[in-house]
């Protein structure tokens, strides 16, 4: 089943999608309002059937998306996991993931724009594959860690190359407002079925810049999911960005960012596009 | 005025010092139940002047203390903002701080034990001034970045630096739960004064580990809090770890680690002294 986030008639809820149609499920499934409060009280199989019982009552235009899950608790995000990205930044190999961390008030939703800051001339697109956590747990082992996903979707971890490196930490350049975009929609695990060569996909006014396959991580998602896990306790609804490949815009010679008025899409295999404006920040 | 977070009788709250007795103000200054909130909704002068009214009502033993914001919306911490601990970690000179995150369920209160975690035997002391947000903003002047500001504690940053060495990012040692250490209270900017040349020491086992004054800051506060605000914005009760002295345990010959046993202390100027035993994780 797909799940979205949405804002009809000025309230804040959430959904399936149906044959290219919305099921607003907000408050339908045992009083659950939002996709988070569904994944953490386990409703998801609840939701999926009801959706499918009532169809879809909605067109897409009778909503306006939400970033898939507006308010993780946690959104961690993983570093240099392509060997092409990790190349190309001439980082050494490493034995871990790197770790750093975006805040839930720098997402934006599907087609929303991403906000190039008026401090920074150089927003730089990241296609990732986003991880939803649904079962929380602290030391999860890498065996069982994919049970603890309640499902996939595309995200663009938009980065703001000068601020990432005004030091050797990333966060100042990893959490501009309206730089995060995650949609289009949450696919979950058993719609989805085996992620693991998945092609993932960026692009640029329709050109491709980012091409590889999920075969290509460095950590694959069940030892990410369990490296975090030994650091921090994962809640339902936490969001992992478990890396970009490599042809990012500011790695090319000449280099190449983000302005006013392109257009980015992510593609990854079952995920659908999430596409997004790119809008001067006013 | 002093401020701290506390459970009584099962219900967490907040409230005043007052002649070293406490003043539960939970409920009672427009409704308001958390410090947080109070200083959202810009109610601590109110709060003051009932707590002054009120006098002290409570021992510190009727109450279970929390950290003095359970639950920032943010915690940005600081690193390498003073020069003699920039030194011995050999890192270059910077134009811009350091910045990582911290998450909110890492903290512990004051008397509340710092945990060793069983993955590591190489927890560290960090003692740091704590900012806790009042007026929240986007790119704040720093001419105006002290009027930002609800109120000063204690930190104890509590890093485990293998985990924060595994790659270049630091986040996986830098919030492992049980980690944080915050209190014992807030002080008020009118009762605080100038804050610029409080001294900050941190003790293990009594013997003093990092002794400073907030005069050999590298970047200050008002520096700080403009630069934080340029990429994320403050909210009310978000709060910022401004930089650790040189002396950490870490960068010793040989290293020095805290173990299942010790106490450790952070005392910074008119805000009091955090205390905190180390227990093992069980």
């Amino acid at each position: 089943m797909k799940f979205l986030s949405f804002v009809r008639t000025g309230v804040a809820g959430y959904g399936a999608i149906i044959d290219d149609g919305i099921v607003d499920l907000t408050g339908r499934v045992q009083g659950a309002l939002s996709l988070k409060e569904a994944i953490a009280r386990n409703l998801l199989a609840e939701a999926a059937g009801m959706a499918a019982d009532m169809g879809p009552g909605l067109a897409s235009s009778d909503v306006t998306l939400l970033p898939v899950i507006p308010d993780p608790g946690k959104i961690l995000c993983i570093g240099l996991n392509y060997e092409k990205h990790r190349a190309e930044t001439k980082r050494p190999e490493a034995s871990h993931p790197a770790v750093f961390v975006r805040f839930a008030d720098s997402q934006v939703a599907h087609r929303q724009p991403i906000i190039k800051p008026k401090r920074s001339d150089r927003l730089d697109y990241e296609g990732e594959l986003a991880v939803i956590i649904g079962r929380g747990g602290r030391n999860i082992p890498e065996a069982n860690a994919l049970d603890h996903v309640a499902g996939w979707s595309c995200y663009n971890d938009g980065s703001i190359r000068d601020y990432q490196r005004h030091t050797h930490q990333f966060t100042p350049g990893k959490t501009f407002p309206g730089t995060g975009a995650f949609g289009p929609y949450m696919m979950t695990p058993d719609e989805a079925g085996d992620h693991t060569s998945w092609p993932i996909e960026t692009r640029l006014n329709g050109d491709v810049m980012q091409q590889a396959t999920l075969s290509d991580l460095i950590f694959p998602i069940p030892r990410i999911i369990a490296y975090l896990s030994e650091f921090t306790p994962l809640s339902a609804g936490d969001v992992i960005l478990t890396g970009t490949p490599g042809g990012v815009g500011d790695r090319r010679e000449p280099p190449i960012f983000m302005k006013n008025g392109d257009v980015v899409e992510v593609e990854i295999g079952p995920l659908g596009t999430l596409i997004n404006p790119i809008c001067d920040e006013v």
